[in-house]
């Protein structure tokens, strides 16, 4: 256990805070969500900022830090909240920002104050977890520094931070309705990708690079200037670099220069070197980089769509060697996206990546839940299912109506299934016309070792078997493996499990018509989210919840709970008819 | 009283309803609100629609009847509410239908139970109150027939329902945020006006007669297809017409027939012949229509603009002389609409307009409230105030905080003034620079005689002062008088008011320059909007809101108060720490 790590435990259980100030302190923040008019990629659209920014504010902090945010709601008639991607909320589930599981939506005019600690360094992110809110644009950087008196592993003179996401024109309510719909529509292909909020569409800053694109007029300070990165020659950086796309999968490489991958999701990874990186929705990498390039050139980041047919331009940034002008495009074509059908290149760069200094995983585990993923009709809608559950959210928070007991709150009566059983083909599409929507609610002791097995197959579409990034709430997990086809279980693929040096992750990919398998510790009292971290996805319903010693929760904050059934039942008795 | 209002009396204090259920009923209605797609005027857009239905489903009922619907919210992340616009909710105010005022916004997935009596028989309507959703859509008629056994002091041989409405192709949200940008951005005028539901944009069923349109395509049973009204010759018609725009004032005719007025807002008046009506947005009317016309053709039903420099072209249906085939567009020009400022016309048809068997007012009030509308900008943001004050809503609806004493969940402590005194000039744009937001809440006593005055004046740009309808919620209005020019209070105007034979309405206009001048009873308890019913004026904070004998308010349903401070004090105590 390091240092922090210790100091942090000591801290949270000592009452008076303040003795900690000197090891971690408590960073507070104010912040207001509102609807904008922006223009990310220069075409103007209503866009969710926060305190008038697109994206939000870069919260940065160091390991055992408090991060308090007062997020007060200034939308006009919807409800919102802020989930923290990658924070475990060790004590803390309540602050976890997924409406309808760990809390109740902060309705407009109202403010919620998220508290939580930032237990370990690394690179982080935050999202809205409402509708499709995060596509709006509801999210920012959350970086964690190693706590005073700590070092990382590797060594570098400056960090360059790039968010990227993807940009849809259409509204996301124009996105909910037609994913609602029958028939069905599709949000199709992103119009733009975003580095750090900015794009451009419909121009290229590199058309004499690419066929068919006129050259992006001179952006200024517009939204959607390019994205200036300023380096000095031979020096070391720290790209820190996370996806919170809708959709796409995206690669990312920069011209000349090689890449050292050091972190995955807020662990250190054994380093590797490669050209480019993969990186799902959900994922955060740290890679290194080093100025040793022509001093005289400026060089291309370049952000490309894979595991989808890309039908949107690369994202480009610009790495600026100084002192030469910011202004000067690179004179050289952006690398190329690598094929975005060449899974074997995808796989071979995931299998790379493996826990470096992570603790390992217990040896073996005390339930396996096996969760195959289709896509099925329902009254007409598509839907994704796992184990032919739907999952659907709530009008009252499950965190609440779980602790409380208020099993009439739950969406079903029907437990959904450790296993889908081996009798299915992955290959075909799904016959299962019994589909159902539930809550998809798996109840998990507590400190057991969970495994589970994403298994994936092929959707409504003949010979179409999709990407999925599942992202898990409250946790790390280790990946202890991946595979093609149908997971053989006990007889096959689970002796080959890797146990020895797994990554830590907190998102994890399964391929087309493969599988991966994660484990984890029941070790964090709540009720998290499981879910695929495509957005229009989870809307779908491709997800579940695991509601873990749920009686091990301390009091859960009454603004947590000020909805639906949880409300209805701490109010009984109290009367609403006298005054007070 | 009628017997109808008598039995209604004798029913609400008797515990067994069922044994008044001869003289009344319960009619029940299971409602789901949710986005879906639709083409009102031949552009789809999303629409907010109430069991797939756009507009919502026409509620009929017989006066005493009580209405009870349960409303499920299907938005995805957006509260919801309806208002009964026009039924006073005598002893349930928590089931006005408004957001901030009378409830808590209903959550999406929550169902929340409307029930109330329609006491009186008359052409309603119902909208959302939240944000800005009725432009999105949210609306639907309510026709309260006269209970069994009372007659309607006219006759007639068929009824025709037009709830009309105006229809903008940019999103509520696009909509709400421009007015609350810096630099503001104006809604514009609309792109169509709807006659239930239906408008036809960029084309015109009388292109013939329209310089420049061309004919629209045959629209088939397309959303956009055209209305047709069908009666037979000879007879006489009630027209029901209620208009729920949000922003036109319009102007109905009906191709070389006359119209008789003898109803407004759910009150019968004194019946006087038209060629044509005005109604603004709150306003409904019955008039009168006999078919006395060459019956081998059909005619047109116009729907223009009045009050602001039309840039919408006028809505057409067609009335169907039976057997005419209704597919047979009139060839006769469509009536033309008034001359949009010929505000002379306009105030000589509102004053014709005079109560017939309605009670005569108090003959004395006990208070006057003089309410003077200005438009201001704060910190860049174009508002509109009452007295100086823009009304903000707070999280915390006011029926709830009031009762309840929870004072600290008001958004200002500064009470709103009785008058703004004599010493504006409501020629020039306002020059008071001391603008704030608060929420202009009067208090009322119980059963006091209260006059309001509405006193209009320039807007922020030189000679421009618009029209206003301004509708209260909980009662019906004596409309007292109206003039030009600021109102002189005791020395002139007052003396000269209408105590005889006034008209009883729920809405009521004020002309540019002009005042207006009301008088009610303040005998229903509860707290009830008085605004603007221009929807983005109301959202510019051009409303007030009174608190009548809040004390005297029955137990709230905890479902109205599941929300804000006053969720929290009816949850304080009870504690959310342990298994329940």
């Amino acid at each position: 256990m390091r240092l922090s790590s210790l100091l942090f435990l000591v801290c949270f259980f000592t009452v008076a805070m303040s003795q900690c100030a000197a090891a971690a302190k408590a960073r507070h923040f104010r912040w207001e969500v509102s609807n904008m008019f922006w223009s990310p990629d220069c075409e103007e659209k209503v866009v969710i900022g926060i305190n008038g920014q697109f994206p939000g504010p870069t919260i940065r902090a160091k390991a055992g830090d408090t991060i308090v945010v007062h997020l007060k709601n200034g939308l006009h008639t919807e409800g919102v909240v802020i989930h923290w991607h990658g924070i475990r909320q060790i004590g803390t589930p309540w602050a976890d920002g997924t409406a309808s599981i760990s809390q109740c939506a902060i309705n407009p005019e109202e403010t919620f104050t998220y508290r939580f600690v930032v237990d370990k360094p690394g690179t982080y992110f935050y999202h809205g977890h409402y509708g499709m809110q995060r596509a709006a644009g509801l999210y920012g950087s959350l970086i964690v520094d190693v706590a005073d008196g700590e070092e990382e592993p590797f060594k570098y003179d400056g960090e360059l931070n790039l968010l990227l996401s993807d940009w849809y024109h259409e509204s996301i309510y124009t996105q909910m309705v037609g994913l609602s719909s029958n028939p069905f529509r599709w949000i199709g292909e992103p119009q733009s990708l975003l580095i750090n909020g900015r794009g451009q569409f419909n121009c290229s800053l590199a058309a004499a690079h690419t066929p068919g694109a006129k050259q992006c007029a001179g952006a200024g300070n517009r939204h959607c200037a390019p994205v200036i990165l300023p380096v000095l020659p031979n020096k070391t950086y720290r790209l820190r670099v996370a996806s919170t796309t809708s959709l796409a999968s995206l690669n990312l490489a920069v011209g000349n220069h090689k890449l050292t991958v050091v972190e995955a999701d807020g662990n250190y990874v054994e380093p590797f070197d490669v050209d480019d990186i993969d990186i799902y929705s959900g994922d955060s990498y740290s890679v290194l980089l080093t100025t040793d390039q022509d001093t005289s050139a400026n060089y291309w980041v370049s952000v490309g769509v894979r595991g989808r047919q890309p039908k949107t331009a690369p994202a480009l940034a610009v790495l600026n060697y100084r002192p030469n002008r910011a202004s000067r495009l690179p004179a050289s074509a952006p690398p190329a996206t690598p094929a975005w059908d060449d899974f074997a290149r995808s796989k071979a760069f995931t299998y790379r990546i493996l826990g470096r200094g992570t603790p390992p995983p217990p040896a073996t585990s005390d339930r396996r839940i096996e969760l195959l993923n289709t896509q099925n009709r329902m009254g007409g809608v598509v839907k994704w299912s796992i184990n032919n559950m739907s999952m659907v959210l709530p009008a009252t928070p499950y965190l609440g109506s779980l602790k409380m007991g208020l099993r009439s709150a739950l969406p079903s009566a029907a437990r959904p299934s450790d296993t889908f059983g081996r009798g299915y083909d992955v290959t075909r599409p799904p016959a299962n016309p019994n589909t159902t929507v539930g809550d998809n609610v798996y109840v998990l002791a507590h400190n057991a070792t969970v495994d589970v097995v994403l298994q994936n197959a092929n959707a409504l579409a003949r010979n179409v078997s999709e990407v999925h990034p599942w992202h898990l709430h409250g946790h790390d997990f280790w990946v202890l493996g991946y595979g093609d086809g149908a997971f053989r279980g006990d007889a096959g693929d689970a002796a080959a499990l890797n146990l020895r040096n797994p990554p830590l992750r907190n998102t994890a990919v399964i391929f087309p018509y493969g599988w991966t398998a994660i484990r984890f510790v029941s070790d964090n009292p709540g009720v998290w989210a499981f879910h695929c971290h495509i957005e229009p996805h989870l809307h779908m319903g491709m997800g579940v919840i695991f509601a873990e010693a749920v009686d091990r929760v301390g009091e859960l904050p009454k603004a947590a709970v000020s909805c639906g059934a949880t409300a209805t039942a701490l109010m009984a008795g109290a009367g609403a008819g006298g005054h007070v």
